[in-house]
């Protein structure tokens, strides 16, 4: 009798459906992933990782977009949660914002935060990144080189900004040889970028030695360059974030921190697999995992006096 | 009494369970949104449009990264119609594998391909770009400049490979200069563009004109000129395809085919809820929207010669 059954099943291509089952268990086999950015070539990265193991558990991805915008974030976080998603994976435009802090904290499913703090009173996982490790090599590299006067580019009040500009300014500290920075901090968008990178340059003394502590700020950096004819390696000293085709391709090869953010993804997924397919032994909040980042020194960063300094390191 | 409801709803916070009410409706107000790669740039600018334009009608975006296998496309499908979508928007891995049209052959909801011909027995609408205009002027250009021998990256048997191929061939013919154009077809993978790329420039007569078909292939490109210590503009001219990043920043800027995948997005969603809202006029399949694409020259191409010429154009 079973065997008939399961033959008459092939036969007509029977697809149970999902929704239905899902329902009677009380579950939808949902993930509600909320990007901040989905043209944030790092973010896609990250997608890509988690979406590839969500796939291997059954789960499946609600994705929403909300294009840099805090409020667009609390809005769609509202709809993923009356959408009846088992859990959560959050990419915020802002940790502290306070809309956002507010619906979190009246959610009732796990949640997976992607390199930002658990604000107070949320109940979360997160998967962070040692920002301060890679971004302190960075630096330590530049001093190594002589330079003595930095500008950091920096976006908003968040986690990686954060750790990113006391590992600059620690690191400094540290090093007691009379070094400074300037920091220009703003959003952390492409133009912004280009704009901040622009004031540097015609600042004066100059800095030697740039760091944009974002890839979308980089990009920003690179065409600021390429507008005011700045040849970086020789002119200016300069280090981006993230290993992204841009940094790779560029002529000088950009300098960078950077991290692995397909990992990320992959880990994001497996902190929220755990406490939703086991969720009697299942910790909800509380479990930080963080990844490394590493400096990888390339052609664009040279003594100040600009000869390329790239085989020394 | 209808306002006192209000304002304790007001009060309460109530938020309606859209799951319950789309399953009363017969809908679940979500659509599927299958992706052969979201590591692909323009990709992710088509989810930005698509998601934003969805959003704004209360339908939401489940999405799944076929990462490029034409394999996991269909069972990526079949999963979205066991999720009971309202409907499809899919940018498949490859138009005609036969798994894939099958899967697609049996869906009973509204479907809308980005970029790729509607296979037989298909219902479904389309979002086309005419990757033949904006062609067509790259080899104009490159004609004008004096090349006459021509390589072309082409990844795969799909609509935009083929009407890119179809473009430089056709206007290689008009034009009776007596030029050729040598062929490199394969997969559209950056791997395949930096390799296909060191095969052309290791081959003699080599071609003096090169054309990457396609964003990755062209990012491949770019790194076999940067291994290779080839002078784009001057050793050798070269157009890509798609205004990305790595276009704008190379240094000389890449000259490109460009075309609007954001506005793309938008219009598949605008095709979708087309269908979705008004069943009863809706149109379920046959419809396409062709979008248009340009050419914009850059310091990439010169003269054979190595003239840099963009100042002509």
């Amino acid at each position: 009798m079973r065997e008939r059954v399961m033959m008459a099943v092939e036969e007509l291509g029977y697809q149970p459906d999902m929704l239905a089952r899902g329902l009677r268990m009380g579950r939808t086999f949902s993930v509600g992933f909320a990007l901040s950015n989905i043209s944030n070539p790092v973010l896609a990265q990250f997608v890509t990782g988690a979406e590839r193991r969500l796939r291997e558990h059954g789960y499946s991805l609600l994705l929403t977009n909300s294009e840099g915008s805090p409020e667009l974030d609390a809005d769609q976080i509202l709809l993923l949660g009356r959408r009846r998603v088992d859990g959560l994976i959050l990419s915020l435009a802002e940790e502290h914002h306070e809309r956002t802090v507010d619906v979190l904290r009246h959610m009732r499913i796990p949640i997976v935060l992607l390199d930002r703090d658990v604000p107070e009173g949320v109940i979360a996982n997160c998967v962070t990144f040692n920002h301060r490790a890679g971004m302190g090599m960075a630096v330590d590299h530049l001093l190594k080189l002589g330079h003595r006067s930095f500008a950091l580019l920096i976006g908003g009040p968040d986690r990686p900004a954060r750790e990113r500009r006391l590992a600059v300014e620690d690191t400094l500290e540290r090093a007691s040889v009379g070094a400074t920075v300037v920091v220009y901090d703003g959003d952390f968008s492409v133009e912004r970028g280009c704009q901040a990178t622009l004031n540097v340059l015609s600042a004066r003394p100059r800095p030697t030695a740039i760091i944009a502590g974002g890839n979308m700020l980089m990009h920003g950096a690179l065409q600021a360059f390429r507008d005011a004819g700045v040849e970086v390696g020789r002119d200016v000293s300069f280090v981006g974030c993230d290993d992204v085709a841009v940094a790779e391709l560029h002529r000088p090869q950009i300098s960078v921190v950077k991290r692995d953010l397909t990992v990320a993804g992959e880990k994001a997924a497996e902190l929220l697999l755990a406490t939703l397919t086991s969720p009697s032994v299942g910790i909800l909040g509380g479990m930080k995992l963080e990844l490394p980042t590493e400096f990888v020194a390339r052609a664009s960063c040279s003594t100040p006096a600009g000869r390329a300094a790239i085989d020394e390191t």
